[in-house]
């Protein structure tokens, strides 16, 4: 299915706010990533792969930055709306060359960012629905708009477009509406016939899409999609835009995250993120970089460094969350990235332990029997967190989230953030034997209460398949 | 659905070759779990639940034997066949008492063993082909037989009954037939109505299904489920058991298996799974005598025993492949019996490199630096090759089988089954440092292996995705 996306507007509440900034507003970058870009990498994740840009205002800076779309992997055509400044019906209107007759599109604003998931469950709706009125007369009166219903904090309900649901179809829509159960998202999804509406309709209303479309709201054919707690935002201002930022840097703490991760590296980490992100760095390039710093750590804590070697370890181990941070926010995500880094991971674990031994036997304060003991069952027992948890989704097909299943010992720091933590504090104390044997003692105590849980867990999966 | 198993007959060939032997055909066990108990098995993983099992010479064993059916997690009922001798067509009609009017039901026959996707895949087949016809007057005259089309070289094709297939017809059925292009491997599925019919002609046949199906088969009533390749094997005699027998532990070799495995390995294990097969032995116990193995062969690495100590690890290896095998051909896989397999591997594989450390270093042949480096590097590496198979299967979804996507490099001796080989031949020849270090290079080049293989893997996969 195609969409059309309106960025035809002078974005002007923006520019006042920003100074000078000449751009339009869909070109300016949100975490390394200009608006619409946003909203074309969303609708591509979302199975959409199709565009037509209607532009209006400076549209010469957008058609430069975004192209025919090879480089996001998409179709890009551009619709010129002479018009722009009398309102977002007639940009609509623009685009009615680039569809064909009886096809239906979405429309999107190019001012709204949303999460793949929002428009993936819309475009799902609108075809179960479609599909069930078999008369194509009916289905051509029906158009969709989606609408948020679970009012999240964030929102300013006095900028939002509020409407008003009765049933399945909408029944109310405007910013100045008293009665309302919903917002107006600015996702719609049209068929052909709209144009045809618009062209007779647009006269009498006042440019916006929400009055041109007063008629199919009276005649009932503008249908809701309901959804709650699904991403998206309206970015009208600075404030706007800086609101934006958090709450997609918030999005990018994994459920799965370790204690000493969720509550201490990731304030860290994101606010690296913040700032990497508007630069051309690869989430690969930061792996490397925080493999090669533990490996500067491994080589302080055997050259007798303990303080600047473990500072460092923590530093990395930040910086291990600032990859993957970088790669969700930046549409970065690769299976290979996941793999090497993983990998990265261990050998940089092991590296640590490797040089907290070599310190250790090295500075002489204890036996060589005990630091080698308990070097070696801190070493092979430490890839097991990651072992299990990939063991375990592979039996069930389900995340291994330690908060969910362990309980109390989910407090425990044994995953790899805890685990760094450990030779951190141990580090700064300057006791190395003792860093190993709790890091052993620890990650081996994992593996006994994994396998406990596991074993639960399997048990029941065991009696649903039964 | 229901099935009918069909268990009334004397298995006169099957007596005879087993001289004595007074118990019935179908409680026979076949490597350790008796013929009718792997069918109901195999068919409870197909989706049935429900069983009437027709009994005639010596019911009272196969009642006893299988009960309620409460222990293999079903619900088996008994029909008795007074006329058992009078033939097939009989013992079907003594299950009409169970059978509800306008119900669809299995018949199975009480000495064909078939693998749980055939019986599965007939299933869908006859779902999806009943729902298409939506008068119930036609959906009741439809009767269905498993064909199997692609005639392996097992198969003795004087003793099977053959089956002229035209269209979706079945139009000729019989031992006897001349021109046939598969065969009958007994598994039928039949609407009520098939009762009824049998009533009419039974008289005029020979008491075979085959022959008293005639009526359904000159109306183009019958219809064929064809497959090929999947597995399942009528037991008429001493001979057919032991095929049997062969086929099932043929079917245990897994394709990920490495090439010592392969070509070693599991030639000893399915001798071992043939016999530990008949006694209650569960796959955990074995993964626990394996475990303890390796820390034994560990401790006679480090007491200075490297022959010992090799020959037991390599036994441990070969134990290592028989606790799956005993899961699979007695249908007692769980997914806790694989994750607990895995971790025990693990601390064995640690244990064993710890063991040749000691060892070595205890020997003072070579530098204790060198060991030591040798041996972290190996500890280090070790559990790459399962890390990275899990990690593969959760971003692709697809098995990592190494001799599809490594090409040449599969033929590396790194998987378990080739490093402990490895450990074999170097222990043997008392080199211990040296098996450290080709361990160490080994591991370590396998990572880099697989880092190349898997970012090739997961490149092609992106492009799929996109």
């Amino acid at each position: 299915m195609k969409a059309v996306i309106i960025a035809a507007g002078e974005g002007s509440r923006m520019c006042n706010t920003l100074g000078s900034s000449s751009l339009p507003k869909p070109i300016l970058p949100l975490l390394g990533i200009p608006i619409i870009e946003r909203i074309i990498r969303a609708s591509k994740r979302a199975g959409i792969n199709d565009f037509i840009v209607v532009t209006g205002y400076r549209g010469e800076k957008i058609k430069d930055y975004l192209g025919d779309g090879k480089r996001l992997g998409v179709k890009i055509r551009y619709a010129f709306n002479q018009q722009w400044p009398m309102g977002n019906a007639y940009s609509l209107l623009a685009a009615r060359p680039f569809i064909e007759p009886e096809e239906r599109f979405f429309l999107l604003m190019g001012d709204h960012i949303f999460e793949p998931a929002l428009l993936h469950n819309f475009l799902k709706h609108v075809e179960e629905r479609v599909g069930k009125s078999s008369l194509p007369e009916k289905s051509q009166k029906l158009h969709f708009l989606a609408v948020e219903t679970s009012f999240p904090k964030e929102l300013d309900l006095d900028e939002a477009t509020k409407a008003l649901i009765t049933g399945e179809n909408i029944t109310g829509l405007g910013k100045e509406l008293k009665q309302f159960n919903g917002v107006d998202t600015g996702l719609f999804n049209f068929h052909y016939h709209i144009f045809d509406i618009l062209t007779e309709n647009i006269e009498n209303s006042n440019g916006s899409i929400s009055s041109a479309l007063q008629p199919i709201i009276s005649n009932n054919n503008l249908k809701a999609f309901q959804f709650k707690n699904l991403f998206w935002q309206d970015i009208d201002n600075r404030t706007d835009l800086e609101q934006a930022k958090r709450r997609l840097l918030k999005r990018l703490v994994p459920e799965k995250d370790g204690m000493v991760s969720r509550y201490f590296n990731r304030h860290l980490s994101l606010a690296i993120t913040s700032h990497l992100s508007n630069f051309p760095i690869s989430p690969n390039a930061i792996s490397v970089a925080s493999f090669f710093m533990c490996l500067g750590s491994a080589f302080l804590f055997a050259l007798g460094q303990p303080v600047a070697a473990s500072l460092i370890a923590q530093l990395a181990s930040v910086l291990d969350g600032v990859d993957g941070e970088i790669a969700r926010v930046k549409f970065q995500e690769s299976p290979f990235g996941a793999y090497f880094d993983s990998i990265l991971d261990r050998y940089a674990d092991a590296a640590l332990i490797g040089g907290i031994v070599a310190g250790s036997l090295l500075a002489e304060t204890s036996s060589p029997l005990l630091i080698l003991l308990a070097g070696f069952f801190a070493l092979t027992a430490s890839p097991f967190s990651m072992l299990s948890k990939e063991k375990y989704t592979n039996l069930t097909g389900k995340e291994y989230i330690p908060s969910e299943l362990e309980g109390r010992f989910s407090y425990l720091p044994i995953n790899r953030d805890g685990r760094i933590a450990i030779i951190m504090v141990g580090g700064l104390l300057n006791q190395l034997t003792l860093t190993l044997i709790v890091l052993a003692v620890l990650t081996n105590l994992q593996i006994i209460i994994r396998l406990i849980v596991v074993r639960k867990q399997l048990l029941c999966t065991n009696k649903n398949i039964k």
